[in-house]
């Protein structure tokens, strides 16, 4: 399980969990003592009781001190009748999946609102094991927003992948004793759980007491009983109504997800009854880019569900309270004494448009720009991982007299379906089929140079010529790639290994785009704005070589996830997903 | 602060807070492996999403193992179309205040369906410290009962009365280690909170990131922002609907209280709004065996509320779900997957008539008598403490020639009022007007033999001859006693002292009713039923002396609580609560 991490021992979890009493504070909150800011002339959202409260609100050092009339402060900041509401809370998020640094993830979406997220470092943990945690904690260190993290349970995801690092329940025990680690991250290998593994339920029992996240797509009737009667407290895969409705009746927290690839909040407005609206959340899980920096996160979820025509009162609670209490977070979540002054100027309800960010009682953004941001010194990156032996013959699939397994993807879904074709073949071995959409497709393991390769077929892409191929692959983050042809395939899977990571699109011998990600594979050390035009550039490129789908590195970076129905491919081979078992190409 | 107790160490937090894991349990969730018990026919009210499921409930070991269809098990149980509710919560009580150990107290409130209760130890805390707070955790051991504790804060109350005993914050963080001891109970000193006393924050540091209960009567505005800055998280202190509301806006958890002594669940009521309901829960703080008995505990609030024409699964939420989520108690509260199985058969969700009550999987009670009731080993009683040294001229209130304080009861509050008279006096020295209803009242100290005797005057009791005197003075609990001539009270003081504690009546020379409570002079070890009757013989004797107040010593036994207004006594002497020093008889 890898070496004894040293320094978790943070400041200890009080720090974060609790209210570190201050005399100051409470000399301000009396008003016997000056405040630092004093808020004057908002309509304050109060999510306890549902009230716009048209009081002052006083700010000393990172807290607010009180609410009310009477405070003095150095600095008077007069908000004009725009709403003030508490910063918003990101239930569930993997920073990585942003492509970028913590720090650049922050200055994406800050501007919009969010100012804490509940993060699973699980793709960097399926890397570098505990020093990516490590890493993800130390970059989150004193930027405006703050970085709480649960710690990552399937890593790797399932024995039927190869990740560049295991974290066993010790390790994670480890992790926990950071003041920012909160509790267990989603418990994806939800079978493990339903049918008691020991090693699933080791960790489950060292977070007992503390948050932990479920993840538990399609589980339903005795299963789901199971599931939550080993641990887990939410979950963020509901697909339909019926199944959050489900997994609410059971005590499930609900977190309604809305990611680049898998957007559920539609679907699932249905059960925003007041009865429920205590126990649900929102969460972006994995965002990229584009989605970030052109319409957002949180912010984007909220208008969408104000538009539905819930209470805006309601609607906000999803963001700030529901998440802060599910988590334990009480210090947030709510403009009340003692809490952290992280607050939001919003001109309207409706529009959620916000004009002013506070984070820890100074205003770090105004109109969607930063201001006054701090630049913490960015903490030594982890080590390269790109460990990859790729033999001559090692993305040949050898033809056989038989029908074959197909993933099929699903456009904005995670889960994909399976089919089963005759596949095209030539000279004895498989080939890509452009005209059915039958691809090609492998992962290359990256990270131990064992030079194994899955190798398989996918339909939904829709590449007519050249490759794909990325380090991005959830949740082992082994290369992926797709490709109509062996040389573009080998072309885009070397560019990836070249860069020490990365996004790639290759025809024949040639790279037509590529997006560095040397942090891990995962993540860019580039500007958030330029990551973004990086994307668009492999991802312009690949639907130049015809596939249809607005984000096709999305959709491929899926693929090899083997927790999520139906059909999936990992180093090891295809993955039957309802089975949990790795499955031969050839039915 | 007392000797460093050993045995704070249980089996971890983690027991009683998280689930802990059982295989065997996830083999019957998912039907796998027969339950022991399968309760079927039931309508079971899911306090998640306000609805009423007609399915089967699965329990396993003292578990709940799953909701549904098709579980078999070696005893199927018909409820016959009867409702499934979650065994109530009391979220604040004094088990000492019903004046029987916590055995006696669980049987008088388990068959009505309070099956979880978080108590404050500090009568007993008060009396014998730390080993006071041991002997309720042993004493509470291997009940039906589940009597978790807040580490008692403010033991003294105040500097201004003495106690047996001193709890500091290392004390208060050993105990904070035992299993079912969840935060710190109720901050009283809220002056020292406001204002930062050393002593205050460091309790309320050592309990950072855990529930920490308040107690701030009529505290409001700049100084309510203060306190809730503090840490605190709940108030069962309000007493109007705009204090209540006011709490619920800075974030404070508002309990509804209906003690013996202060009933304020009809005063508020108005508060019980939709956008509320999440955050208020019920308690009892302090009742007496005559209430629990014929009237009941949370029950009874409940079916106050549900006349008042709450929709029954809110008003269900305020006693199971609610002060679950505040406490952080993710095992119960709910009739979910992996909760313990407290749960309470009633016929109609509107007379709350409990015809059965499980706890942790067994049934214990049937129509509001136990049954298969466990009667685990009483521990070793705490040692008497009765130190008691009495001068003869101890009572004596030397006369003034000025006006002088009189403590004024107001029937069914704890809150006193404060008036100032011309005193009777007779030979030189101050004595009783029992026609002007003011008579002289005592506090003798019992813990150290200091011979220490806190004399005043007090109106509203309305002895017209002999007096009484008992052990149980909230929260010293040292002597307090009130007569109408000086060889009265001598008599009653000193019946208490020889039973070793108690309550006593007595005329002249003669005792007129006595009701021994040896247990730290605040319990009795006899049956609830004999208690009771105990009670009611020394009430009624205090009503035949001409007390017409329902219950003369439960008003005497706060009349010596520093910290709620007005005007108190201690062995010290007067205090004035609303400026929070002791002040002098004489204006």
């Amino acid at each position: 399980s890898g070496c004894r991490p040293s320094g978790w021992h943070g400041a200890g979890r009080t720090a974060s969990l609790g209210l570190m009493v201050d005399s100051d504070l409470l000399a301000v909150a009396r008003g016997d003592a000056p405040a630092d800011v004093v808020l004057t002339g908002g309509r304050v959202v109060n999510v306890f009781t549902a009230e716009i409260e048209r009081v002052d609100v006083a700010l000393w050092g990172t807290s607010i001190a009180g609410l009310g009339k009477g405070y003095r402060a150095s600095r008077v900041h007069d908000l004009d009748g725009a709403y003030l509401i508490p910063g918003f809370i990101d239930a569930h998020v993997h920073i990585e999946s942003s492509l970028v640094t913590p720090a650049e993830f922050a200055r994406a979406v800050v501007p919009r609102g969010t100012t804490t997220v509940v993060s699973d470092p699980h793709e960097i943990a399926n890397v570098h094991g505990t020093e990516g945690v490590r890493y993800m904690l130390e970059a989150s260190e004193g930027l405006p927003l703050t970085v709480f993290v649960m710690a990552s349970s399937c890593v790797p995801a399932t024995p039927m992948s190869t990740a560049g690092a295991a974290l066993e329940a010790e390790d994670l025990q480890a992790m926990a004793r950071h003041p920012r680690v909160l509790g267990l991250a989603e418990v994806m290998n939800f079978p493990g759980a339903i049918h008691g593994d020991g090693a699933v339920l080791a960790k489950l029992e060292a977070f007992a007491g503390r948050p932990i996240d479920g993840h538990a797509p399609g589980v339903r009737g005795l299963a789901l009983n199971a599931y939550v009667a080993a641990g887990p407290g939410s979950d963020h895969e509901c697909t339909r109504p019926e199944e959050a409705l489900e997994k609410l009746r059971r005590g499930l927290f609900v977190f309604l997800r809305e990611a680049t690839n898998a957007r559920n909040l539609e679907a699932l407005l249905p059960i925003l009854r007041p009865a429920n609206l205590g126990r649900v959340a929102l969460c972006t899980d994995d965002r990229q880019p584009p989605d970030l920096l052109d319409s957002g996160g949180i912010d984007a979820m909220l208008r969408r569900i104000l538009a539905a025509g819930l209470d805006p009162v309601d609607a906000l609670r999803l963001a700030t309270l529901n998440p802060a209490e599910y988590f334990g977070l009480r210090d947030r979540g709510a403009i009340a004494p003692g809490r952290v002054a992280d607050l939001l100027v919003v001109d309207d309800l409706r529009s959620l448009r916000v004009r002013e960010v506070w984070c820890a009682g100074r205003r770090v953004a105004r109109d969607g720009a930063v201001v006054d941001w701090p630049e913490p010194e960015p903490p030594r990156l982890p080590s390269p991982s790109m460990n990859v032996s790729l033999g001559p013959d090692a993305l040949v699939i050898p033809a056989e007299p038989r029908r074959a397994r197909v993933i099929e993807v699903i456009e904005d879904q995670i889960v994909t379906g399976a089919r089963v074709v005759e596949p095209r073949t030539q000279g004895g071995v498989v080939v890509s089929d452009p005209g059915a959409d039958v691809l090609k497709i492998a992962v290359v393991e990256r990270h131990r140079g064992s030079g194994r390769v899955g190798l398989g077929l996918v339909t939904g892409l829709g590449l007519r010529r050249g490759a794909m191929a990325g380090t991005v692959a959830h949740d082992h983050h082994n290369i992926i790639a797709v490709g109509v042809d062996d040389d573009s395939l080998r072309t885009a899977v070397t560019a990836v290994v070249d860069a020490g990571g990365g996004l790639a699109v290759a025809e024949g011998g040639e790279v037509r785009a590529l997006l560095r990600l040397p942090v891990a594979g995962l993540m860019s050390d580039a500007p958030v704005e330029t990551v973004r035009a990086g994307l668009d550039e492999v991802v312009q490129a690949a639907r130049r070589l015809g596939s249809p789908l607005h984000d096709p590195f999305m959709a491929l970076s899926f693929l090899g996830l083997e927790v999520i129905p139906t059909l999936k491919i990992t180093d090891r081979g295809l993955v039957d997903v309802d089975a949990f078992r790795l499955v031969d190409l050839w039915v």
